[in-house]
C-alpha cells in the first residue's frame, strides 16, 4: 500500500505508465486523455506527468477495464484451458467466472482442480464456481455425484468461488431438502448462485430469486430479462456459439437499469472464439443493438465486478488491479493490447506469454467402456410402434414422433429417414446402452460418434448400420473419448485426451480437426439446420423437452420419467 | 427459505401482505401497482392475489426500500440511541452505518458497546464502523486510544462492521505505519473503509483513494464530488445541521454516474431530525435540486446498500429483508407508515414500539475534573501582545488575530470584544487546561460551558469572567457532562449524562432543554452567526484550520504546531 501511495504521489517510480491513453471511466461514463500509473500490478493513479520503468504508448487507444466473462463452461471450447486463454486473453478477457459443469460431471472435484491448476499457469483469473447439479438429472449414470452435504463441505473452503448455475429449478420451486441444503451453504458462505431460470416468471421467478440465485443467462426476450432484472437478480445477456438472443434481449437494456445487466457466453466453440471473439465480439454485437458504448462497456467490467462482489477490478481506478485493455474504439472494440496485472500480455491479437501445458492422469482414460459388438444396436419390434426423437431445426428440443414400423430382431433403417441413437455408459464400463431412434437427421451409409454429450457425458453414437456404430464406438474407446466418423470409405478420429470433453492439442488444430469431422458428416447427408456433433451432444440433456435418451434409456421430459421405445398403449 | 419458497408459491400464507402498493422498482425505475408477501422478516415475492395472517391496505401509497443512512456520528443528536431510533424509524430510515467517533474517543471501546446493545433494543439496523481516529490528533489528550494493532484486532472479530471515515488524510498520504496498518486491516478482512477527504483532488486522491477507501462525505462542489466518483469512491452527499452543501453537490448526479451517490447526514441535532427529518428530508431536499425520483430513492437505498455489500437489503424483491416505506408521493417523501423485518414500526409520524432505555455504568460519570477555582482562568500578559481566535460567521473555520492588550496578572476583558475560551481537560482529572482568547463571539456577562467538544471532548467553557466560567465548570462537573449556563441572575445546567455527550431523557425534553439553553446565550449577546454552544464544540478540533484550542494549548492547524498565547517573536 506504502508503494501505491509513494507512486500515487509521485515519491516513487511507476512500474508502468500507459501514456496517451483515452481512459474510459465506467464510473462517470466519460473518457479523460492522460495516464494511467501502474505499481505492484495495481493502479496507483490516474493523471499526468508520471514516470516508470516501462512507459507504453497507447498512441490515443481508449483504455478500458479488463474484461470479465461472466458465465462459461470452458470445457465447450474443447480446448485445454491453457489454449482457451490463449485464444480469450488477446480479445480483452482478463478475468472469467467459469462453471466446471462438464469436467465435474465426468471427474469429480478432481476436474475442478485441474482447471484451477492449469488456470493458474496463464495469466487469466478464473474463478470457479461449484456445479451444483452433478448428476444433472436423476435419469442417467453419472460420472460423479455432488450433494448437499458435499456442496456445503467444499463451499465452507477457500477453492470455489460460489455455486454454479442451479439449472434444477424443479427442485428449486419444489423446495426438496437437498437442493435448499446446496443454495443454504452458498448463502451462508456469502458466495454468489448463479441461476439457470428459462422462461421463469411471476410467483415462479419470486419462488427462485428468494432464495438467493443472483443471475440468469437464459432470457430470450427482452420482457424475460426485464422482469428478471425487476425481482433483483443479475440479467447475463448471452452471446454463445448457438445461444444468441441478443437482438431481443439487448432491448431490455435502459440507462436506469443498466447496471443489473452483465455478458457471459455460456458456451463458445474454439472456432467462434478464434474468428469472432470472446467479450470483445459481445460488446461489438452489444453495440450494434443499439445499447450505447458506456453502458456496453460497462456490462462487462464493473457491472460483472460488483455482481460478484470483485471490488478489485472492474475499472480504471488507484487500487484495482491494472487489467486494461487498449481498443480500438468504443464500437468496434478491437482489441489492441492487453494488460494483466500491469503486465502486457497480448498484443495485436498475439498472446506475449508461453506457457507448457500439463494434464494430469486424474482427467486422462475416462472413457471406460466394454466392448461393443453390432448386435447390441440391434432394435427388436414387437408392437409395430416406435417412438422417436426428431430435433427441431437449429434448437436443442426435440418433438416425439410416433411412427409404424416393421416388426422383427432388428429395425433395419435402410430406405428410411431414421437413424439409430445409442448412449453408452462410460463412467463405469457397467455396459448400459440406451437405444432409440431419430427422424430427419439425414445421416446415410455413416456413424458419428462423440463422448461430449451433456450432462453426463456419455459415449453417443448415431448411425443407419450397426456395425459402423459399433465401430464408431470403439474406435473413440481405444481414443479415450473424442469425436469419430465412420463410413465404408473413411475413418477419421479426434481424440478429446481431457476427460472425452477437451483436447490438449493447439487450438488452430482442434479448429481444424472438428471442422474436418463436420466437414465428413455433412457428406454422409447430415441437415444444414443441424451442427453435426454438438446437436448430438445435446440429445440425452435430459432438461430440455420432450423427449431425450439417456444410458438408461428414452426420458420423457414433460412427464419427467422413462418410456419405452416401443409404444404399447394408447397415447 | 423453504418457507419464502412456499409463501412465493401461494402454497403456504404469509406472515403480512401489502396490498394496493405502488411499489417501486429501484433496478428498473418503474412501478408498478401491486402486493408485497413477506415471510420472516423477508419479501417472498412483489405480485398478486397473495394472503397473509395481516394484510395492510396501503390505499395506493409508495412502497419504497427502507432507508439507509450512510454515515453518521449518533452522538451529534444528543440523543440516546433509543431515542435516536425513535426519531428517525418514523421517517423511514430503516438502517444506518454509524461511526462512534465521539463516544469512543471518550470512552474507548465500551462507548461502542453501549451504542451496539443499545441499538439492539429497537427495530433498526445499526452497522458501527471502528473509528480510525482516536485521538483525532497528537495535539490533544484523549480519552482513549486505538493503534493500529487494536484495530487489526477488533476489525477481525464480527463486532465491527468496517473502518470508520480516516479523517487523518495528511498520515494516510504521508504513508505513515501506524495508519497503514488501520487501512491493511480493514482491507485484509474485506470490511469497508470509510473516507473524509475534504478538497483532495489529483495525486492525493488518487493516493488516498488507492488505499481501498470507498466513500466521502466531505466534497462541497459538484467538480470535487465528480472527481472523487471518477477516482471509484463513492459519493455521500451530505444533509446535516450545519454541514449541506446539496445546492452544489447535487449537481454532480447523472443518470450514468448516480449509482455513486449516496446520502448521509454526518451530523444531525435533535431538533432538525424532529422538525426537518431525517433521510426523508434528505431526499425532499436532492428531489428540489434537480435529482430525478428514481435515482434520488436509489442514493438512500440499492446505491448505499450495494457500497456497503449489504445483499440483503436496499430493494423490494424476494429474498430481501422486509424494510419497507411507504409515502405519499415521490417529491415530498411524507412517510406515512414503516416496516420494518415485515413488523410496522411506525405509522403517521408515530412509533408503534417501545423500549425501555438502559445506560450502563461505562458511559455514565465520564467527567473526571479537579475542582477549578476563579484564577485558573487568569491570563497573564508581558508581552502586549496576544493572539485570538475569530470563527468565520456560520461555519468552523477561525482565522487568528493579533491584539494588543495591557500588561498584567490577568486580561481583563470587560468593554473589550472578547472571551476567554477554556478547555479543561476532562478524562483523567489532570488538571490540564488550555487557555485562549475568543474575538467576536459576542458574550457578555456570563460563561456558557459544555462537555461536546471534537474529538477529544474536553470541557470547554466561554466567558468574560473568572468566577462564572469557574462556576460553569463546576456545574458541569457535578452534573457529570453537559450543558451549563451561568449569568449573575441564572444558573441553567442540562446534563449530558451519557458520556457527557448525550443525554438519556426523551427527545422533546432533549430539543426544549437546549434551545433553552441556546436562548440563555443568545440573550447574553452570542451572535446570530454563531450557534452559541455548538460552534464552541469545534473550536478545539485541531484538524479545522487555522487557530484552534485544545487542553494542552493553542494549536496552529496550519503549522500543525503548538503557539503561545502571547505573541514574542515577529509574524
Amino acid at each position: 500500500m506504502k508503494d501505491l501511495i509513494d507512486c500515487a504521489m509521485k515519491r516513487q517510480p511507476c512500474d508502468l505508465v500507459l501514456k496517451n491513453a483515452r481512459i474510459f471511466n465506467v464510473f462517470t461514463g466519460e473518457t479523460e486523455y492522460g495516464e494511467i500509473a501502474v505499481k505492484n500490478g495495481r493502479i496507483a493513479a490516474v493523471g499526468a506527468g508520471y514516470c516508470g520503468r516501462i512507459e507504453y504508448d497507447c498512441k490515443g487507444a481508449f483504455a478500458l477495464p479488463g474484461f470479465i466473462e461472466s458465465h462459461v463452461h470452458v470445457e465447450s471450447s474443447m480446448l485445454s484451458p491453457e489454449e482457451f486463454a490463449r485464444l480469450v486473453l488477446p480479445r480483452g478477457t482478463t478475468t472469467v467466472i467459469a462453471d466446471p459443469h462438464e469436467i465435474v460431471n465426468v471427474c469429480g472435484i478432481a476436474g475442478a482442480e485441474y482447471l484451477r491448476e492449469a488456470f493458474a499457469r496463464v495469466p487469466l483469473d478464473v474463478f470457479l464456481q461449484l456445479p451444483s447439479c452433478v448428476p444433472a438429472t436423476p435419469f442417467e449414470t453419472g460420472g460423479a455425484r455432488i450433494d448437499g452435504e458435499r456442496t456445503a463441505t467444499e463451499l465452507a473452503k477457500d477453492t470455489f468461488f460460489g455455486l454454479g448455475e442451479m439449472m434444477n429449478y424443479p427442485a428449486v420451486l419444489a423446495g426438496e431438502e437437498d437442493c435448499l441444503l446446496k443454495l443454504a451453504s452458498a448463502n451462508s458462505c456469502g458466495k454468489p448462485i448463479d441461476g439457470h431460470a428459462p422462461a421463469l416468471s411471476g410467483e415462479a421467478l419470486c419462488a427462485y430469486a428468494a432464495c438467493g440465485i443472483a443471475t440468469d443467462h437464459e432470457s430470450l426476450t427482452a420482457a424475460e430479462c426485464r422482469e428478471k432484472a425487476a425481482r433483483g437478480m443479475y440479467v447475463q445477456l448471452r452471446v454463445g456459439s448457438s445461444a444468441n438472443h441478443l437482438r431481443e434481449t439487448a432491448k431490455a437494456v435502459d440507462p436506469f437499469n443498466c447496471r443489473r445487466f452483465l455478458l457471459c457466453s455460456d458456451d463458445k466453440n474454439a472456432r467462434d472464439l478464434q474468428t469472432r471473439g470472446h467479450m470483445d465480439d459481445a460488446l461489438r454485437q452489444l453495440v450494434v443493438c443499439g445499447v450505447s458504448s458506456g453502458q456496453a462497456v460497462c456490462t462487462a467490467t464493473l457491472n460483472a465486478a460488483e455482481c460478484y462482489g470483485l471490488k478489485d477490478r472492474g475499472a480504471i481506478a488507484p487500487g484495482r488491479i491494472a487489467d486494461i485493455v487498449l481498443a480500438e474504439d468504443l464500437n468496434r472494440f478491437e482489441v489492441r493490447a492487453v494488460f494483466k496485472r500491469g503486465k502486457i500480455v497480448a498484443e495485436d491479437g498475439k498472446t506475449m506469454f508461453s506457457v507448457s501445458q500439463s494434464v494430469p492422469d486424474c482427467v486422462r482414460d475416462t472413457v471406460k467402456i466394454q466392448d461393443v459388438c453390432a448386435d447390441r444396436f440391434r432394435i427388436p419390434v414387437k408392437s409395430g410402434k416406435v417412438r422417436a426423437l426428431q430435433v427441431r431445426p437449429h434448437g436443442l428440443v426435440t418433438d416425439e414422433i410416433v411412427l409404424s414400423v416393421p416388426c422383427g430382431d432388428d429395425l433395419h433403417l435402410q430406405g428410411t429417414d431414421l437413424n439409430k441413437l445409442a448412449v453408452i455408459e462410460r463412467h463405469r464400463a457397467s455396459g448400459n446402452i440406451g437405444l432409440g431412434l431419430v427422424k430427419g437427421y439425414g445421416l446415410h451409409g455413416a456413424a458419428l460418434a462423440i463422448t461430449v454429450s451433456h450432462d453426463s457425458h456419455h459415449l453417443v453414437v448415431i448411425g443407419d448400420d450397426n456395425a459402423r456404430m459399433a465401430r464408431a464406438a470403439m474406435l473413440l474407446k481405444e481414443a479415450g473419448g473424442g469425436m469419430a466418423f465412420v463410413s465404408s470409405e473413411r475413418e477419421e478420429v479426434f481424440p478429446l485426451d481431457v476427460a472425452g470433453l477437451m483436447s490438449s492439442a493447439p487450438a488452430e488444430e482442434v479448429i481444424a480437426r472438428t471442422e474436418t469431422l463436420d466437414a465428413l458428416a455433412r457428406g454422409a447427408g447430415v441437415k444444414d439446420c443441424y451442427e453435426p456433433f454438438m446437436t448430438l451432444a445435446f440429445l440425452s440433456l435430459a432438461v430440455i423437452p420432450k423427449l431425450k435418451l439417456t444410458d438408461r434409456g428414452l426420458v420423457d421430459v414433460e412427464k419427467f420419467a422413462f418410456v419405452p421405445l416401443e409404444v404399447t398403449e394408447e397415447i
